[in-house]
């Protein structure tokens, strides 16, 4: 398996905790996201993912693109370690995997989209923001965002030490970078006791501290 | 089940092509997104789906948020008409799946949540984007999203009479919706072939005929 990776990525970073959930060992290339004009606009790179995006997986010859499907892809591929309620055929059943899949999704969707580096560069560039709308723009999205999610979380009864149990599923492995981003952009988190809660615990575990971005080869302070 | 809908939102639009192909009987309830200063902000609606989004899905009392949840929701409960191409423990088998999925996140995570009703108010009224930088902005994001797919589907032999071989999946439930919002908003289509093409063998099907925007209940011209 090789992770076309960058340390700073939060698709990524979801993807490198999977990884290490599942005890997968994996190859790096890395694919820096701003030197040389960034090297994910690099032919080669483009050819390998269309989109320009890192991360892209590469199992065997099989190329993945977009970090949830390679979360469901390992999921799937790799059962040990299973990041999503094991399927039940009960009405429960259905409904627990959907919300671990919604809730993994209401931060893949409705925030970090709208603050990565490619949207970030367009406020500026094409709409003129100055740093303090950019600072203003980050921080709206990922507050609402997480004022969801919280309400979502706390009012669960199927929320554990984790987002949904206690052990991690994918919706963990896509909260965590994005709470790590929100603190890179000083986001007051401080409405979003459980959020930070499962944050603080998420990050007690081995294979969530081997994937942050300052345990990661080509970090960068 | 009960969708709260709305006929001109998208991520509903993907729901009511799921629930059509597999001929799930639904009600509706309408959230009309801009009456009302937004009905998605009414307390009991909010209550139901705290990130105050459309849709939501009620199944016998298991609410579901998200549409891509919703989709691999259905397709788990009520598996009639496969929306994923069926697992098979091959590599090949695993791919496919993510291939779809992923084809369907591109369109989720880094077109739609770009152009939605709330990140072009606040492109507006936050960063004061004129009317022209309105239509450039979305032109932008659909356009590069719809490159990279146009590359994908067209170079891979999975590509079929729908995004992934002869039967639609959860992926055509994305990209037809998509392709609707690019035309409301005159983006060019003439480079996207593949992608025209598939959106025109979907729109002949009754189930996705159903599910247009115009079609709807709730529709306003």
């Amino acid at each position: 398996v090789r992770l076309y990776n960058y340390f700073r990525s939060s698709a990524a970073y979801r993807v490198r905790i999977a990884l290490n959930l599942k005890g997968i060992a994996y190859d790096n290339t890395f694919v820096h996201l701003t030197r040389n004009g960034g090297e994910q606009f690099a032919p080669e790179y483009k050819t390998l993912n269309p989109q320009g995006l890192v991360p892209a997986l590469d199992d065997d010859g099989e190329i993945i693109t977009q970090s949830l499907a390679m979360l469901e892809y390992l999921d799937e591929k790799y059962p040990n370690v299973p990041l999503l309620p094991i399927s039940v055929p009960t009405p429960q059943g259905y409904a627990a995997r959907a919300r671990v899949r919604a809730l993994a999704l209401a931060v893949c969707c409705d925030i970090h989209p709208l603050n990565n580096l490619r949207v970030l560069k367009a406020i500026t560039k094409d709409l003129g923001a100055d740093d303090a709308q950019k600072s203003a723009w980050i921080a709206k999205w990922i507050s609402s965002g997480f004022a969801a999610l919280e309400t979502q979380l706390a009012r669960s009864p199927h929320t554990g030490a984790y987002c949904h149990g206690d052990s991690p599923t994918i919706a963990d492995c896509c909260l965590v970078p994005q709470v790590f981003s929100a603190r890179r952009f000083n986001v007051d988190l401080s409405e979003y006791p459980t959020i930070t809660r499962i944050d603080a615990q998420c990050n007690t575990v081995p294979a969530f501290i081997a994937a942050q971005p300052k345990n990661q080869p080509d970090f960068e302070a």
